[in-house]
């Protein structure tokens, strides 16, 4: 088993990574639990529901079950509702704990319904899909979507355990396999270029999920990530790095209407426009913009963005949270490994795009 | 000008208390302020709105005014959204101050929008009420209610600065001025049996809203307050004590229908159901159970509550949030000034009812 721990204001909790890890997340429920609610969707319940169900048996405490549509089209207000209903009607009090079984939409949401179900109750994110297990289950970011900007309402609030089971991931769709990679990749671009060539040396593996190259891929990504949160848990400064590529790419996820293109094939291409907009503004070498074009390409995802015409483009951007007083602020490379964080002038993005949406 | 110092976890903050404190709001403002988002209602904006404009445009920062329908069944999700979706609207950025100018539906809301817009944004409250001005602005508690039950979904947040201004209390109701008097007199009866004994004194200058009386009334509630938070932000143990006849209200606004009676009617004769349990269960005194039932009429509350039957009173009190595994727990006294948490057992809460509802 890999362990990477993570320490922050908002509370210290475990990352473990292992196979057949579904089979111990009993392990992680505390003694003082006065009950389990497990949090899931159509997709995932079927497949590793009984897994979980059964680890929980023997500790003999109320489980409840709540499976929810599948899809970021329900990452919203009114599901959320569904859930503080659905813990109202069971009566599930402040010393119960939610464990989120499946994706980053079941864990951004089940998470934000810890966060403020009651004011706060402890949950353990158990994430599965290669996307949430390497970004949105570590570091306590939960949110829903509002129809004018995705992860609008959220908390910041820390899970009590993260579990991670890399058997899982076989029946992961390899798109899906692809939009996490992008994330994995993102880690090598903002801060250690040295794992940027060892996905570049491993790309093959790393899609055929090869255990001990995804495994490592795995624990690498969270051990920066979790580096990142614990110096900015909420996001004043260093923190926003996390965010390469999701100016672009959330301007897609929002133009196409969510679930369209998978957040890390969005996230994907918007890597490349954030590179193709460093070398413009920063001197960021062509050659690594292009050998970032060239991972994202052999990971699987889309290099190229949708045309959403430039105005729409910018209104979109603006609405970024990391806007301030409608400047939009981008994640740009100084090198690879390096990142940082600047305002963009209106030609200069339009430049970009030009060079980067279909045509 | 009173002031009380506010030192949590979450954030320090002063608690300002003055005559025409709203001409001075814009001194809590932070000079880095993107925006100044008011929040308020159709019953406080047109009276007190003018002076917190007027106060705001001193500092010269884009100021949008959001006026909800008043009352405590707008405390809902579906009007949080209206909120979101306004400074969505706005373009409204992290770095924008939300001024919650109301009561504590107005402060609780706000608030909760402030902690969960963009995951947190600052906000300061502006209480009008008395009620919101002794209690529910202080300690960062924020909530919405869910029809299943009051305040269900929040968080513990805390405002950036407290700015009272006892003037607006000239135009408060009576009725509403007694509710407020019930959240008075409750920090005396847990925690400071002086203070009891000073409001069964004053309780004529309190209802008339003597200045310099009523002032005083509100720094004490501040001051005792403010201190429990700080040993015990996020109601893990002490701060359980601030519910003192909560139990029994909460049961009785949901009953009812929230606004029914206010929040502190509800409040002020669920103290006499707890005084009565604690007479049952832990010997408090039957004389100092008279002292209180005497001194919630004097300040003009009911004591009597109303006969939802049996069966619906235990309901809904097991949905309260202190309750454990369908145990209720209530707040209960050994002497004036001295509060404990305990459960009780059904038959003794039947008991008290028989005695406390209107028959």
């Amino acid at each position: 088993m890999s362990l990477v721990n993570v320490n922050t204001l908002g509370g210290n909790y475990p990352i473990r990574i292992a196979p057949k890890m579904l089979q111990q997340i009993a392990t992680s429920v505390p003694e003082n639990a006065s009950s389990v609610v497990i949090i899931s969707n159509t997709t995932v319940m079927p497949l590793y529901g009984e897994q979980v169900q059964q680890s929980l048996q023997g500790i003999h405490k109320p489980i409840y079950t709540l499976v929810l549509p599948d899809g970021e089209s329900f990452k919203t207000l009114e599901t959320l509702n569904t859930i503080y209903t659905f813990l109202l009607r069971h009566k599930v009090d402040r010393k119960a704990v939610i464990i989120a079984l499946g994706g980053g939409v079941i864990g951004d949401m089940a998470g934000y319904a810890a966060a403020s179900y009651m004011r706060g109750i402890r949950f353990i994110q158990v994430p599965t899909t290669l996307l949430a297990q390497v970004d949105s289950s570590v570091g306590g970011k939960t949110a829903v979507n509002h129809p004018l900007g995705k992860n609008m309402i959220g908390a910041f609030y820390q899970p009590i355990a993260v579990d991670i089971d890399i058997d899982v991931l076989h029946t992961l769709p390899s798109r899906e396999v692809s939009a996490g990679l992008a994330e994995v990749i993102k880690y090598g671009m903002i801060m250690d270029a040295d794992f940027f060539a060892w996905c570049e040396r491993h790309v093959e593996q790393l899609r055929a999920l090869a255990p001990e190259i995804i495994s490592y891929a795995i624990q690498r990504s969270c051990e920066l990530k979790a580096y990142v949160v614990e110096q900015d848990e909420k996001e004043s400064g260093l923190r926003a790095i996390l965010n390469l590529g999701h100016t672009f790419g959330h301007a897609i996820e929002t133009a196409l209407g969510y679930g369209t293109w998978l957040h890390g094939e969005a996230v994907g291409c918007g890597m490349v426009q954030a590179a193709e907009l460093s070398a413009q503004l920063l001197g960021f070498p062509r050659e690594s913009v292009e050998r970032i074009r060239a991972l994202v390409k052999a990971i699987g995802c889309p290099t190229i963005a949708p045309d959403l015409g430039m105005d729409k483009w910018i209104s979109l951007m603006q609405v970024d949270k990391k806007s301030e007083a409608g400047q939009i602020k981008f994640v740009l490379l100084n090198r690879i490994g390096e990142a940082t964080i600047s305002t963009a002038p209106i030609d200069a993005i339009e430049a970009v795009l030009a060079r980067t949406v279909e045509r």
